[in-house]
């Protein structure tokens, strides 16, 4: 049985919707179909999750809202028109925009997560309507009577322990389910988003929830690139990966699985395969626990920017008992999360995403109070730090990954600022200006794969 | 004006006594002698501070202490007699040794600090009369009568500010100051010494207070290598080094110069100069604050092994604000140093010296402390690690520096467990196996030196 999820380049219009139904109707052990909202049908276009966000701050701005509301219904209009869905599920649409404007909400926040999760609960009504007009058994089911539970700890939701015991009540029903992605079901019944492109993770609680042996994840490319298309072209693709690849390469930019989507299938043991509904005959990308050897000494090259690192310095610092503990702690204060410690002799680094400053004055601050309380002989930032990552199982038990990475880099005249290796067993990190990303990238890629 | 510190194995008996007398003689600018207990005359030779700590121990467990208390004795009569340096000064030395084992001491602590301070007493005043004797104005100053005041803070014994304008008053004395290292005063008027090896701080501690324009530290070895002789067979001196460099690669083994000296020398800006006793002639090597371009594009590799990493794993760790403060924490409750904190995306490892935990059970039962309280995924440990640096100012802006040394490793076959840079501009560290860290090191030297 598997779980099967659509992201939004698939849903985007009535073309998209049909190879859908098509994909679906081709395989019988599609017992379940996530559901994301209308995406962009072209690159200049607006998603439908974002027109809801615009209608919401509206809503809250007190802005006459009366435009943006017909983009939205106009979005679904087409649709419906083109799939030949008729009246009553038009009727149902406006019905359930007008409740949504209308009804009272306990907070922004409350009214934000209602709106957002409207995007994907309309188009799973509407793809259940097309699949049931066209002759396959279908029924659409909502979180609230699924039992997805969520809670929302520290700006993070989460899926509660029980909805996997709730799912699996999902099993005994005959039809096609088709399930909105992106949102659950707080204790209080409100209902909560996951984190943007959290359709993802809807899906991989579904097969985690009603113990699928595949959960595929269609989206809008043939596989997982071993390094981003748009700095090299046409990189190979991965054939197959391991959650733990996935997971490392997911962090530094891979974002074509949402990285919260792994879990549940990790926990469960439940492979996903990555597909392309545009070319469903193509086998795409699977990650699972293990995998067979593939034929390069790496699995991908990831690279993130956006990041800054705070140096500072103390004589003898190494001798003093819970030094970085002290820095780190100042860090946590301000709720600012460090993800990487290089630490030298008695120079210790923060790596960090310099977004997490609102402004130069809270860096400036924070700077102060660390060099104060730590007693400090010296603290520095520096910004434009790129993160790049090179990722593959075993790699570091093959000797020479490291010098082949940092040759390739040092010949294209990369200066390494950081180099984090250690914790990792299948990855290796390095921090570089940002001007250098693409150029690095390109070289580890000629490196590694051009082989 | 320069300070003059000789060290164990140049004032090990009357020969070498002699060797200092003719070094101090020939340059007047040489205004106070620092002088070290007598060391080892031959390789199974014990130093004296050894059996002045077997002293203070068999005095602790009340056992009979006159055949170690003749031996001490006989050290210091051999010399005497070796300088026919006649009965006043064998007096002052019995009655010296008599006093300190009939004192009274407020603890053990107080009594073994002063047990060890007397051999490098014992030996200034000895020296001082042997350089009078021969026609050299000297003047043996104790710590106490030149206010080398000390106070000791969480094991570490450090100066206190007032010293330094207490030592300037020295600057009048007329005659050459001969001055016993190791120890200073505590405001109580105890003795406190330093760590051992620590006459080399009281050398730094002198060098600042006097404002001298110089600090000789005479040794038994013709400069600081650029790697591990007992490793590496005859390898290049250091000419000149920075202060920064050499406090990089003492942490990492080079015990040529102990580290805590360098901070008095850095803060009043004077150069060191290291030497050989035997061979005065030659010109050792200079640490300072900047030098020029040496030949090599390193400028030295040092090891040092006994390590162990521990590595938590958690899903998502990298999205938990103060995850590593939380782990840091832990360790510091536990008054465990940790050194460095390499970090995965869902890993952290924590290296730290092995021997903090005095058994099997209380690291295991951190670890699991560690694994209950950050509600870790999984936790494990690796032992027998060395840590090797390479150091060289301007290291980190030389591109291609990491991939040489990696390579030369590669090729070794030496398997980098951990790779950390960034922090300090002018090294990079690398975590082995203990038992790769002979070939390591002469891979890196044949790599850097040997052009």
């Amino acid at each position: 049985m598997k779980i099967t999820k659509f992201g939004g380049s698939s849903l985007a219009n009535a073309k998209q919707i049909k190879k859908v139904f098509d994909i679906v109707k081709a395989d019988p052990d599609r017992k379940a179909v996530v559901v994301s909202a209308p995406g962009k049908r072209f690159a200049t276009d607006t998603k439908i999750t974002d027109n809801l966000i615009t209608l919401a701050e509206q809503v809250r701005d007190g802005k006459n809202t009366a435009k943006i509301l017909t983009i939205i219904k106009e979005r679904y209009m087409n649709i419906i028109n083109d799939l030949d869905l008729g009246q009553i599920v038009k009727a149902k649409l406006e019905t359930n925009l007008q409740k949504m404007v209308t009804d009272s909400y306990t907070s922004y926040d409350h009214l934000l997560n209602t709106f957002k999760a409207s995007g994907e609960d309309n188009n799973a009504q509407l793809v259940a309507a097309y699949f049931q007009q066209n002759g396959l058994a279908a029924k659409y089911i909502s979180p609230e009577k699924a039992g997805l539970y969520v809670s929302t700890q520290d700006g993070h939701t989460r899926v509660l322990p029980e909805t996997y015991t709730n799912l699996e009540k999902l099993r005994q029903i005959q039809e096609c389910i088709i399930f909105p992605g992106f949102f659950g079901v707080s204790k209080e019944k409100q209902r909560v988003t996951f984190s943007r492109g959290g359709s993802d993770i809807t899906g991989a609680i579904l097969a985690r929830g009603l113990k699928a042996d595949l959960y595929e994840n269609f989206t809008d490319v043939d596989a997982i690139f071993a390094a981003n298309p748009q700095i090299v072209a046409q990189p190979q693709k991965i054939d197959h990966l391991t959650y733990q690849e996935m997971r490392e390469l997911s962090y530094a930019g891979f974002s074509v699985l949402h990285h919260e989507a792994l879990r549940p299938a990790i926990m469960a043991n439940i492979p996903i395969r990555v597909k392309n509904t545009n070319r469903p005959e193509l086998p795409g990308t699977l990650i699972s626990r293990t995998r067979t050897d593939n034929k390069y000494h790496i699995t991908g090259i990831a690279s993130s920017h956006g990041f800054m690192s705070i140096s500072i310095k103390k004589y003898l610092m190494n001798e003093e008992v819970g030094f970085g503990a002290k820095a780190l702690n100042i860090m946590a204060e301000h709720q600012l999360s460090v993800e990487h410690v290089p630490t030298g002799i008695d120079e210790i680094s923060l790596i960090l995403r310099a977004d997490q400053f609102k402004d130069k004055e809270e860096e400036e601050s924070v700077l102060q109070e660390l060099k104060e309380r730590l007693a400090a002989d010296d603290i520095s930032s520096e910004k434009e730090l790129a993160l790049l990552m090179i990722v593959g199982e075993g790699m570091i038990s093959t000797v020479g990954t490291a010098a082949k990475a940092m040759t390739a880099m040092a010949n294209t005249g990369v200066n390494l600022k950081m180099i984090d290796q250690g914790s990792s067993e299948i990855s290796m990190l390095f921090g570089i200006a940002a001007a250098d990303e693409q150029h690095a990238i390109k070289a580890l890629y000629n490196t590694f794969f051009k082989v």
